[in-house]
C-alpha cells in the first residue's frame, strides 16, 4: 500500500467531505481538492528531476501543506524529511547534512532559518508557502499536471516513506526510517486499538514532525476528517465542540492544562469517543480526573519514533481499572498491540520472570519497526537483531503480560556494580511534601563509577533542605540507592513536548568522558 | 505476518481463554493447549519429511483439529488443501492429483474417500482422526516435540498459504491460492467493516473450506472465540444464545430459515452485534425482516474466492437505507472495502459512466487478492492484470460508487449481438405473480448465436404457460431480451449453499460445443 494513495481513494469515495481542516489559518480543503493538488504536487517535484528515493525536508507547523507533502512524496517515490523547527538552526543544519535533502519547502514563518539550510546542503530547489511567501510552492502545483504520478506504480512498500530524526538536542541525531509498509502497520495496530468509525474527527495535537502524525494518518486513512492546530489547552477545547472531534491523543501536561481551563464544564465534548495518552505512565490521579472530566474512553499508548506505537492499554483496561479490578494496571502502559510481539529480555536475551519486579529491556517484533537508522549501518545492526528491535527501555512484565516501564536503559545508574533505576529514586524523593518534582541521573565518581545525584523543584512557597531531601530517600531505598548530592533548581530542563531532558543534566558531568 | 501464530499470541496474552468451541463434538479448547497442540502438529507434519511449500489436503466438516491444521501449516512453512467434502469422490480425485498433497488428513467420517482418494495421489501420510479413528493424528501430536517449530521464521508472507478450489462440479476446478499476506489483507477489511472488539465471539456457519473461513481466522487473530458448528437454523438460534455470539455470516436461505423457527422470538440473541450476509444482494423485503428481527447491525459483502471480500454495505449504509435515505442501497452490495480499489470497467480497461445503469465488469486492486491459480500460469495471466484482478462479475455502479451487480459475465447471454443480462430477464419473468424463481440461461442458436431460454419453477398449486410467461416478459424487456423458450421444472438446480448452478443447465446444451 502507497500510503501517498489516501486522497486518492477517498476522493473517489467521498470527494465532497472535508478531509483536512486548519484551525491557525482557518481552512479546510476536501478530498477532491486535495487530491487534485498531491497528484500536481508529486508530479511538479518530479519535474525538479527529483529521483526516487530523494529526500523533500519540510520547515513547517501544522499546515494542509504538510499534509499535502506527507501524500505527494508517497504518490511521487520520494521520502519526507519533517524537520523540528524547535531545534536551533545549528542542529538543524545538522540535519539536512546528514540527510542530503534535494528540496526543502518551508513556511514565510521560517524562512530565514531556511535560507540558511539551503546554504549548507545542496538543494535542488527551496520553495515557500504562506501568506508572506514567495509564491514558489503554489506556482510549482499550479504548472504541475493532474495527471496520476507514474511513479506511484513503482514505489514498493518496503520503500523509504518518511525519515523523523530523534534525539536531535545533542548532536547525536538519527534519522530513523519508516516504509509505507511501517508505517502502516503502525496504523493497523491504531486502528484495531481505537475502533476507528466512518463519522470520527480527529485533532492533531501534536506537530507532524513526530511520530504520532501515523495517528493522523491512520483517520485520514478512514476518510475521516483531520483538524490541524498548534495545541492551546483553551482553543482545543473550543475546536473539539466546534469541530466535533471524536478522538485525539494528549500527553499529561496537555491534559492537565485542559482541565485547569476556566469554565471547563461550559465546553460540549459530547463528541469525544477517545483520548489516547502516552509518552510513559500518566499519575493514577490525573487519568482519574481525566475520566471524570471527559465523556470517552481511554487508551494508553506506549511507543517509539522507531516502532510507534506499540502497546495499549486499552479501553477496557481502563474501565476495569478505574472500577477497581486490578488499578495497579493504571500505571501500566499495557500490552503488545494487534500485530506486535513483545518480550521482556535480560542482557542474554532470555526472558525475565513475569513477576512485575524483574526488570528487563523491552524488545519488539512488528512490522511497524523502522527500516533502520538512515545511513547509520551498525546503529541499525545494534538496534534491529534477529527481527526484534531493542527499544532501549527497562520495564518490568507481570504474569499477564501487562508492561511497566521502570526506566530508559541509558538513564540507569551503575553504582559499585549495583544498577539503579532512576524512576525509583524519582518515586521516592516524590513523597516528600514539598517536592514539586524531581529528576535523577548518574555522575562520574572515581569509587563507585557513577553515583546518584538528584535534581529537584520544590513547590512554590515550600521549603526542604538536602538533608530533609536525603532522609526521605533513605526510608524508602536501599543504601546503595540514595543520591550522593541534592541540588535545587528553579525548573527541568524539558522539550516543548513536556518531555524532560535528562541529557541536559547530565552533560555538564559528562563533557570530557564517554557517556555510559 | 505468519498466520499460523495467531495461538502463539494469544496462548501468550490470555492463556486460558477460550479459543474454539465445537458444538458439534461438544468440546472447547483454550488458547495454551491450542497452541502447543499447533506446536506439536507443525513439527510432527515436517517430521514425516515434508518441505517448505508441500500441501497437507484435509476432508472434513468444521471441527477444531481443522483449524489446528490451519495454523499448524503455517508455523511449519506447508501449505494447507481444504478438500469440499460435498463434492464427489470424482471430483475429489480430479483435485487431488492437480494439487499433488504430500498428507491428506481426514475425519473418520470421510475414511472410504480418504482411502481411494490416498490410491490416487503419492501420500507420505494418511492421517485420521474423530471419535472412529485409528488414532493417527492424535499419535502425530503426541509423539511430536512441542518445540517452537524453526521453519516458521523462514516462511515469508507472500509464501502461499492455502488453497481454495471453486467451481469444483465441472471438472474444471481451479486452485485458488492465498498467501498469508493476501489472506491478512482480507482480515484487515473485515476488521475495519466488523470493527471487532475484544469481547467478541464468532459463529462460523459456512465451511472451513470456503473462502469465509478468512471471517473466522479474523476473530481468532483478535483472540475473539470462535464456534463451530454444522449449519442447522435451530441449533443456530440456540448456540447465539448459549455461547453469547457476537457475529456470524448468513447467506440469505440460512436467514430466512433462522425466521422461520417456531419460537423464534423465545430465543436470546441480545449478544449480537453484527450479521454479516453475501453471495449477492438479497431481496430488500428479508433485509427488512432481518433488520427487524435481530437486534444488531448488518453488513454486506461481496466477495469471491479470489480476493475475499472486496465490498461492503456498511452498518451506517444499512441504517440510512432501512430508514428511508437511499433505500434503494439495499440492492447494492456496496462499495470498495478498506484496502481494496474497484473499478467498473469496459472490455478496453476504461470506467464506465457511473450512471447506475451502464454495465460493466468489476477490477480489483487490493493486497487481498490471490496469488494465483495453482499451476494455472495462463489463466492467472488472464485474471490478474497489471496489478488488477478481473472478477468475472458484471456490475452497475453509481456516481457515489455503490456497486450493483447485474451478472456473472459468463452468464450473459450474447444474441444477435445484443448483450443481455440473465438479471434482467429473470426479474421480468419474477413479476408473474405464480412463479416462485426462474433462472434464464443462452442456448446455441444457429441464427443469433444465443438465444434466450427460461427454466421456470411455479409456485405450489399455482399455475401458467408458457405463453403467460412470454406476455409478462414481452410488457418488461425489449424484443431482444425476450425468451425464445420457457421450460417449467420442480427445482433449480443449487449447490448445498443455496446458490444457483446454471452451469448445470447450460450443461445439456453446450456438451459438444465450446462454452462461451
Amino acid at each position: 500500500m502507497n500510503l501517498g494513495l489516501i486522497p486518492a481513494k477517498w476522493a473517489a469515495l467521498t470527494p465532497q467531505r472535508t478531509a483536512l481542516i486548519d484551525i491557525p489559518h482557518q481552512r479546510r480543503i476536501n478530498w477532491a481538492d486535495l487530491d487534485t493538488r498531491v497528484r500536481r504536487l508529486a508530479n511538479g517535484l518530479r519535474a525538479l528531476g527529483l529521483r526516487s528515493g530523494d529526500r523533500v525536508a519540510v520547515l513547517s507547523r501544522n499546515s494542509i501543506e504538510y499534509q499535502e507533502l506527507y501524500f505527494a512524496v508517497g504518490r511521487a517515490g520520494l521520502v519526507l524529511l519533517p524537520l523540528n523547527w524547535r531545534l536551533s538552526t545549528d542542529a538543524l543544519r545538522t540535519l539536512v547534512t546528514d540527510a542530503e535533502p534535494a528540496v526543502l519547502v518551508a513556511s514565510a514563518e521560517f524562512r530565514n532559518v531556511a535560507s540558511e539550510l539551503g546554504r549548507a546542503v545542496d538543494l535542488v530547489s527551496l520553495l515557500y508557502y504562506g501568506p508572506t511567501e514567495d509564491g514558489s510552492y503554489e506556482e510549482l502545483i499550479a504548472s504541475a499536471p493532474d495527471s496520476e504520478p507514474p511513479w506511484c506504480e513503482q514505489v514498493r512498500d518496503t520503500d523509504p516513506y518518511f525519515i523523523l530524526y530523534t534525539g536531535g538536542t545533542t548532536g547525536m541525531a538519527k534519522g530513523v526510517v519508516h516504509s509505507h509498509r511501517s508505517a502502516a502497520a503502525g496504523m493497523l495496530n491504531q486502528t484495531v486499538a481505537e475502533r476507528i468509525v466512518p463519522s470520527d474527527v480527529y485533532l492533531l495535537t501534536g506537530q507532524m514532525f513526530h511520530i504520532p502524525v501515523v495517528l493522523s494518518m491512520n483517520y485520514l486513512a478512514h476518510g475521516c476528517p483531520v483538524v490541524l492546530m498548534n495545541f492551546d489547552a483553551q482553543q482545543a477545547l473550543a475546536v473539539i465542540e466546534q469541530e466535533r472531534v471524536s478522538a485525539f491523543l494528549g500527553i499529561t501536561t496537555m491534559l492537565n492544562w485542559m482541565l485547569a481551563v476556566p469554565g471547563f464544564d461550559s465546553y460540549d465534548l459530547s463528541s469525544l469517543r477517545n483520548i489516547q495518552y502516552g509518552g510513559g505512565p500518566m499519575p493514577s490521579a490525573v487519568v482519574r480526573a481525566v475520566a471524570e472530566a471527559f465523556p470517552c474512553g481511554l487508551i494508553q499508548g506506549y511507543g517509539q519514533t522507531e516502532g510507534t506505537t506499540m502497546s495499549f492499554l486499552s479501553q477496557e483496561d481502563h474501565r476495569d481499572a478505574l472500577r477497581g479490578v486490578h488499578p495497579h494496571r493504571l500505571r501500566s502502559c499495557g500490552r503488545e498491540g494487534f500485530g506486535t510481539r513483545i518480550r521482556v529480555v535480560d542482557p542474554n536475551g532470555h526472558e525475565v520472570p513475569r513477576d512485575g519486579k524483574t526488570p528487563g529491556e523491552i524488545v519488539v517484533r512488528s512490522e511497524a519497526n523502522m527500516l533502520g537508522y538512515f545511513r547509520r549501518p551498525e546503529l541499525t545492526a545494534a538496534t534491529l537483531q534477529n527481527g526484534w528491535m531493542r527499544t532501549g527501555d527497562v520495564a518490568t512484565w507481570d504474569h499477564d503480560r501487562y508492561l511497566y516501564i521502570v526506566d530508559r536503559l541509558k538513564d540507569m545508574i551503575i553504582s559499585g556494580g549495583e544498577k539503579i533505576y532512576s524512576i525509583e529514586v524519582e518515586e521516592a524523593i516524590g513523597r516528600h511534601p514539598a517536592v514539586l518534582e524531581c529528576a535523577v541521573i548518574g555522575v562520574p565518581d572515581e569509587r563507585w563509577g557513577e553515583s546518584v545525584k538528584a535534581f529537584v523543584v520544590l513547590k512554590p512557597d515550600q521549603k526542604a533542605t538536602e538533608e530533609d531531601i536525603l532522609d526521605v530517600a533513605r526510608k524508602h531505598l536501599a543504601s546503595y540507592q540514595k543520591p550522593r548530592s541534592v541540588e535545587f533548581i528553579a525548573e527541568l530542563p524539558k522539550a516543548p513536548t513536556g518531555k524532560l531532558l535528562k541529557r541536559a543534566l547530565r552533560a555538564p558531568y559528562w563533557a570530557d568522558k564517554d557517556i555510559p
